[in-house]
């Protein structure tokens, strides 16, 4: 019997704003965080690895929520936790305490979603096997089971969760088979940052369509002249038959986002990405309805699977960019996924900041093979930033991401990153005293 | 000139779990908390009370956020700030860091509801004045300078915000004069706490009616049967003249709720309050057209403004509950009230908990004299519990609120009820060990 003896956390921050990497309208000097949480059980060979992902300040609050979130699971018997990770869900949500600072929402949500990843990572190592492929593994009645279907029942009952997996089961090795040859479909936002200047715009955007990028993403919304030389660039460079998504970061009312994005209309966007804020399902509704035949994308701020499930009823979004740091790990997600199959919304997952693309591939790959069965108008984010703290990070070939073979759920943080990039403590901060330091305090 | 010197912050747990006051079927055995805000400037005579409110574990993560919130406000000239609060709580919200945090939910919003309700407390001192007082003193302009109308444009504008200001501002002072002699009405919930027996609920249900209610609420559903039982009871003792509320605490799915206050509804309550989920608008909209002419009534869990202006859009509540600790203070606040005036839905807040009684009164007064102008389907909660720590308690004649005169937002705690109570520390908390103390750690 292998048991769980300890639940660690680490505020680990990485001194982004310094490069204004990751700059938008709405943010302008983030440092990529990640409250990162190690499952340590009595078998030293065996450990889970999660984490959710911040901006810097209140990283801290994140890292303490986790802690706290995870001491229920000390002493856990691992088989008996990874053989029902519903039940472990549940279980941790279910404490009426923390429940009450949400509730599923915000820093309480975003511990949850660091703790049951790392309980996912645990699980898909003790499988031998990379999370995607324990979970096509599994049969449909064991993913639902494992899905958070509260609140959601009026969308999607339970049985016609089941009959939606049913109906691809006999066909997901058919698709895995597939994907081993392709990889899955990613595009880029790495050219398309607020703070970079016009040159090294048009430099990364001619990487991006030489890599092999068929879609590439830019941040618009802090000053209309400047989105309108930009995207002039972006088309010149990228040429009309590739895709052009534009991203807001909610900077807008929906008015605002309604005439902003009728001036960028001539540059043909696939999508305009998160024009208002993230909780207003009626306004993204109006915005979806005005800038038609533009689709309206949103979902990295979706706070938890009630927001997403009256975005599908108000048809609101034309793709869903669910979070894998956000939403409360791989049992809300699921719940996501089998909505969207229902109401026929394609799921892009939001990636970027630390890790997220090592989380989402296995979300992609899985969606694919068991859950929507189809590519079209998929395309999951890509950003090449702070890949190379990863033991296992994500490959990407011809604006693809190659299937990951390594047990586990891609989250593990090399020991000494964590170390070095630890808040305020680690030897980065302490000693280079950078002017985020100060910003960070 | 006088300026703010320091902002500390208080981790403060009553163990009420061990009394089940409070108890309902989502939250069986809270420890009501408050994690407390104090400014101090360098008049020791010139001091700022503010608290959100929790049920115990991760009031550490509020305290700790709220310390985060409040470092700008060191340093600040007391007299600018109050004379532009509007400019103070933009200032604190727009941290884009923080932001990622929620955005706008959760513990970093409730946070800065407790920082901002110090800083309208101090606001309000400084002006020797209650902070209803301080409110029905400002001009239309200034109050919605003050509001936070960002993503509200197309519920409403600043232009009609001040034009619905404005009509009432000749009258403001006949209601002042009315309320002083009447009170602001209101109802208690002290009787129907689910934890209660059934002799308990008959003697404190009959104690309302002798004190004046005319209205009194129960929480229902953890068991239909016991439900059926303890209305019956209720209206046994209440009458069928006096007004009965139902309390679910977000424990249904959308169709379950539906049936069960179905079963319910030959008691005929006045409303169901949180029968689903808080984040579900189009799920309360689906509720209130099935169980209408029962009421649909939320709004404690409401995370910010955007949430309130879809459930108005979407005429999914007969009664809005916004509550004063969890909506980011009077900033947030004013603009739901000037929303549910255009919209015409009655603003009956939230209440009980710590000190959220000693709150709300001064905002229901302030709606009354400024915003809506009637009293007409109005009713605000009050809950006898842990009055006694508040320097200034709220005060009840015959079912209402009496008028506070004291200067300030009523929030201030006795200093020994702060050190007492406080979490893990605090002489309660040290010495007595109760068996609510381990589920706290």
């Amino acid at each position: 019997m292998t048991k769980i003896i300890a639940v660690t956390t680490h505020d680990v921050r990485f001194p982004t704003s310094l490069s204004m990497d990751g700059s938008d309208a709405m943010n302008k000097d983030g440092d990529y965080s990640a409250a990162y949480v190690v499952i340590t059980t009595d078998d030293p060979d065996l450990t889970g690895h999660g984490f959710t992902f911040t901006l810097g300040r209140g990283n801290d609050l994140c890292a303490e929520a986790a802690r706290q979130r995870g001491l229920p699971l000390i002493g856990l018997d691992v088989d008996e936790a990874v053989a029902d990770l519903g039940a472990v869900y549940r279980g941790l949500q279910g404490d009426s305490q923390l429940r009450w600072l949400g509730p599923e929402k915000g820093v309480i949500h975003l511990a949850l979603a660091a703790v049951m990843n790392a309980m996912w990572d645990l699980a898909a190592r003790r499988a031998k096997k990379p999370l995607w492929k324990l979970l096509t593994d599994m049969s449909p009645t064991e993913l639902v089971d494992a899905a958070d279907l509260r609140y959601l029942s009026d969308a999607i009952t339970r049985d016609e969760a089941i009959a939606l997996l049913e109906e691809l089961r006999p066909s997901r090795s058919e698709r895995e088979a597939e994907l081993a040859v392709s990889g899955y479909p990613c595009y880029t936002t790495s050219a398309g940052w607020l703070g970079y200047s016009d040159d090294k715009l048009r430099r990364l955007l001619q990487e991006a369509v030489d890599e092999g990028y068929r879609h590439v993403k830019l941040k618009v919304g802090a000053n209309l002249d400047d989105d309108l030389r930009r995207l002039a660039i972006a088309r010149e460079v990228i040429g009309w038959d590739a895709n052009l998504m534009i991203d807001a970061n909610q900077v807008w009312d929906v008015p605002e986002a309604i005439e902003w994005v009728g001036r960028l209309a001539e540059f043909k966007p696939l999508w305009i990405e998160e024009p208002t804020s993230p909780d207003d399902v009626l306004g993204h509704a109006a915005v979806r309805k005005a800038v038609s035949p533009i689709g309206v994308a949103t979902g990295e701020h979706g706070m938890n699977r009630v927001l997403f499930k009256q975005m599908f009823q108000a048809e609101a979004i034309d793709y869903c960019q669910l979070d894998a740091a956000r939403l409360g790990s791989v049992n809300e997600i699921l719940a996501v996924y089998l909505m969207a199959k229902k109401f026929g919304v394609p799921v892009c997952p939001h990636a970027g900041g630390v890790g997220l693309c090592e989380l989402v591939q296995h979300l992609s790959i899985f969606d694919y093979v068991a859950v929507s069965g189809t590519l079209e108008n998929r395309v999951t984010e890509y950003v090449d930033h702070l890949h190379e703290h990863f033991v296992d990070p994500c490959i990407i070939e011809n604006g693809a991401y190659r299937l990951p073979v390594s047990p586990g759920y891609s989250a593990e943080m090399f020991a000494e990153s964590v170390a070095d990039f630890s808040f305020p403590d680690g030897r980065y901060w302490s000693s280079a005293r950078q002017p985020a330091v100060l910003a960070a305090s």
